[in-house]
């Protein structure tokens, strides 16, 4: 069944009100009519199934049929210190990491980045981001809508890692040094509800002097095994792990 | 250091020769010069690595300085049969799977696949396919480059099944109707050498008389969590999971 995030406010007792571009969704490309079922999330904590009541060009309405848990949120909050990598690469993670259960994506500027952002493209890109990511919590049956951060500075990154349970840093010297074991061990540490800070580096990685910083906050490197992970896989693996860690193993 | 594949017949005892486009790779992209170290693997049980002696338009000799033994192997060997994708999805996945360290990829028609293949567009097809295997094994430090098959039908892959340890169907009704303990409970029935096959419906999945087939040669449908997987995902997540199981957790 078609899904919807909506404003909190739009979901009222027993009705919801959509509108913006999923009216046209709803209208041109799914062409559904009145009677036809959709499922909205009000991106907190209720989602509905409900049926549709009446169409107009500005908004669709729908009455809500009951209540449901779909149970699709990932049971730590994951976020994604992402360095900034080349080309489409960060829509892509914020695409693939949604499906697979991020809960925050935090863009960070690192020393080997390329890329650079100034402020009128960072707002730009972050309006595309989280686009993104609404389009891919729809299809992928989330709950929430991952929360796409402000860009920020390596210093304030830095700064980040207290807040956090547990702060792992992916990093391809390790993986060449056989210390197989970090990962594993980090997410052994971790219950329901706690909160992971995963850090990724650029193409290139992350100076050694980055990696001392980190370290010197507790942030733990890990390897994502033997192989050399270009930096768009690192993220897509951290979160499958996660999700098989903590939701397909007994 | 820079890795390149070469057949068995081009590394000897003492020496390694490379041929082809490998050449351009190594003194118009890297700019090498003799002294400079490479990595070689022949793509079958040894990687070696070699100083270079010798620079013409057409080869380049190395030294052999000492056999490695890199272990960027997967434990078992995993087979993605993918429902052939739209667009360069399949392009995408042989590129991420092969970091991930799958064995073989084996394209196949399923029931609702939307493109289509020719023979001819076949041929094309998997030309570009195995130069995307290839530069990823490089690039990842694989000892080997993963196969890609030719395509084949659905009833050519019922017949591959029995040839497999395990197999395994990427299922999302599964994934709506909670079982999500099969794809764990499999991982944990392998040892060290054994084959998997893992099967990844297209865009709207495999049809529910394509599942029932399989589940007659004892393929298992899985879960992988509770969120709905696009099909380019299912195959990263999948391979991501077995590294973890395998290589990471103690």
């Amino acid at each position: 069944m078609q899904r919807y995030f909506v404003l909190p406010e739009q979901m009222k007792d027993h009705e919801v009100s959509i509108t913006g571009e999923d009216v046209k969704h709803i209208t041109k490309v799914m062409r559904m009519s009145i009677g036809d079922e959709i499922v909205c999330s009000n991106n907190a904590s209720r989602t509905v199934r409900c049926t549709i009541k009446d169409i107009s060009d500005q908004q669709v309405i729908a009455v809500i049929a009951e209540d449901i848990q779909p149970n699709t949120e990932l049971p730590i909050a994951v976020t994604i210190a992402q360095a900034l990598p080349k080309a489409d690469k960060l829509e892509w993670i914020i695409q693939k990491g949604t499906e697979l259960g991020a809960h925050i994506f935090q863009p960070f500027a690192a020393s080997r980045s390329i890329v650079k952002w100034d402020q009128k493209k960072a707002i730009k890109k972050r309006e595309r981001l989280e686009k993104i990511a609404k389009e891919a919590a729809e299809q992928s049956y989330r709950e929430r809508i991952p929360y796409v951060a402000d860009f920020i500075s390596f210093t304030e990154l830095l700064k980040m890692v207290q807040h956090y349970d547990r702060t792992i840093i992916a990093y391809e010297e390790v993986a060449k040094e056989q210390y197989h074991t970090y990962f594993a061990d980090t997410l052994q540490g971790l219950t329901y509800g706690q909160r992971l800070l995963i850090i990724i580096g650029p193409e290139g990685g992350l100076s050694e002097e980055e990696v001392e910083k980190l370290q010197e906050q507790e942030a733990v490197p890990c390897s994502f095994g033997p192989r050399i992970l270009r930096t768009e896989t690192a993220a897509i693996y951290a979160l499958s792990a996660i999700s098989y860690h903590f939701e397909l193993m007994r």
